[in-house]
């Protein structure tokens, strides 16, 4: 029985875990400046919630009023096809273990979460630089625009894939054209997952959708179980989603931001590889390096193990934060403050 | 493939959805009081929550405080053995998964999701009424005390179990003296599974621990993936299960409630079969139309389609509750008030 089984595989690396690093450079300066995921950190105002929210079972009429707002947001015709799941992590945990052993190829190197999730339940899987030499699987997995390079396939490709089962990871869609999605119109042999947290800048309350063809929708629905999504994140899901004029001011801003830590990124002698519009993947021979001295400085960015010369850096919250970024790259500031 | 495969048995019904019976008596007096669930109804009071505790990735530091509480809550000594989830319901969903396919022996009838998740998984099921029809399965599984006749297993029996995994759901242990815990001395062959929501009365905030042994735990971990339980659940989890004061009022609390509750239903003609802490089972011919006649007076409480002579009440909240629920009983005040 597994209770006695063989251990898993070693957990991923992931950004976001500020402990590491703090550990890392304990007389770094305060407050640390987490650069090392791709959260908006202009996160949605927190509503003051109802008692009921928190002490109250997540009713039905909570979750269907989540999934309404998600179809409304993300151009779903059919609620019947939306799922809502405590992160997109959940579903991608989820997902390998509802199918028959398969050969499943992944479009990367990418979010690592899949590979891994994969193998655990006993897929073969390869990992495949793109459609193309993904041809001939079970099972398709597409990180959609790619973690971390950005890279965005056309959803004309991916309605192509003859593969049974087609997962588009669209985690990083949001803020880029809605033609983008293949959410709106979904073909018969894919699932497509949504990020909730990393759009509203709130990672914490743990919400993500999956879009899926009614039947297999109902499976994750089944397999999920009841109240698998707190009432919290249903309450402030369905406020954020239905929130057009927030989302629009967001993107706004988040354009803008971009724009100055490109400046910025340039001026320190990075090539630009990619990013969304939420993270920029940059490249320097020296990038590895450079993430231990940003390290020292109390910025926290994501460098790669296997990919020593990149790095990948989360949007600045606020002025203070770029400027701490331009002191640390030695960059001045009218290079990027005039943008 | 599955994404085309069967369609899954059909959902349980379960206690705290409102919605439905709303529906079913559009003209009841309101506010509703709902005492279909056995979740406290004197929550946890929610202190505001720093913006990052929702905005950022639930950290490692943040799991591992959690988890430090819990196991002093849970009198339990190797911290390695705790596993987070985002409810026990979520665990009840995995455990299945996990497992080859295997002979599996419930006790009950007790709390439906148990029987369906292992079915769905593709188990052969039994569900037995005592352990000692247990004997020969694989996996035994044991509601402890039993959700809904509060039927109480000593551990001494439970340790004598010699199944390859015992899984023991402890929802509704909490308020009983503590060696009825397999917790805090855990066998080998055991899962112990806690409920945070039911105790704290803070349901909606999906929070729930399984203890296994080490090996077990980390293959749960890894199963669950990063980040599974939210910020908020983690953060509020962490204050509760360390606030030995406020558990302390709340059990006196409960208890006085609980006499008050039992002492009305036994005026108004009901036999008590049992219960734990947080809900009472009772009996009397009529149970099925006494729920209905509830409802059209606004009260909610659980009956079973199964044996239609039971129902089973949470505790009122309130004065005002106890007084709408007594005069829906037609109890007069004397006999429950004076307790």
């Amino acid at each position: 029985m597994p209770i006695t089984g063989p251990a898993a595989p070693e957990p991923v690396a992931h950004g976001g875990d500020l402990g590491t690093i703090r550990r890392r450079f304990p007389t770094a300066p305060q407050p640390w400046i987490d650069l090392s995921t791709g959260i908006n950190p202009l996160a949605y105002p927190v509503a003051h919630l109802p008692t009921e929210i928190w002490s109250r079972l997540p009713t039905r009429e909570a979750e269907q009023a989540s999934l309404g707002a998600a179809a409304r947001r993300y151009g779903i015709s059919d609620p019947a096809t939306i799922v809502a799941a405590p992160g997109t992590q959940a579903l991608i945990q989820l997902l390998p273990r509802l199918m028959p052993t398969s050969r499943v190829a992944i479009v990367g190197p990418t979010y690592a979460e899949h590979e891994l999730c994969w193998r655990r339940a006993g897929h073969e899987v390869a990992v495949v630089p793109d459609l193309v030499e993904a041809s001939g699987a079970d099972i398709v997995v597409v990180v959609n625009p790619d973690n971390p390079t950005g890279r965005l396939v056309a959803p004309r490709a991916l309605r192509a894939v003859e593969a049974a089962l087609l997962i588009v990871d669209e985690a990083f869609i949001d803020f880029l054209p809605p033609e983008a999605s293949l959410a709106g119109d979904l073909p018969a042999n894919t699932v497509v997952l949504r990020s909730f947290g990393k759009t509203y800048g709130l990672a914490g309350i743990r919400l993500g959708f999956a879009v899926a063809p009614p039947r297999f929708a109902r499976r994750l629905r089944d397999e999920l179980g009841p109240w698998a999504v707190s009432g919290p994140a249903l309450e402030i899901g369905r406020l954020a989603l239905d929130d057009t004029a927030w989302l629009q001011t967001a993107a706004q801003r988040l354009a803008a931001d971009r724009a100055k830590l490109d400046a910025l990124l340039i001026a320190a002698g990075f090539t630009l590889l990619g990013g969304t519009p939420l993270f920029r993947l940059a490249e320097r021979p020296d990038a590895g390096r450079f993430v231990d001295a940003l390290g020292q400085q109390g910025l926290h960015v994501r460098g790669f193990a296997e990919q020593p010369t990149r790095v990948r850096l989360g949007l600045p919250a606020s002025d203070e934060e770029f400027h701490r970024l331009a002191a640390a790259l030695q960059v001045p500031q009218k290079v990027w403050q005039t943008r």
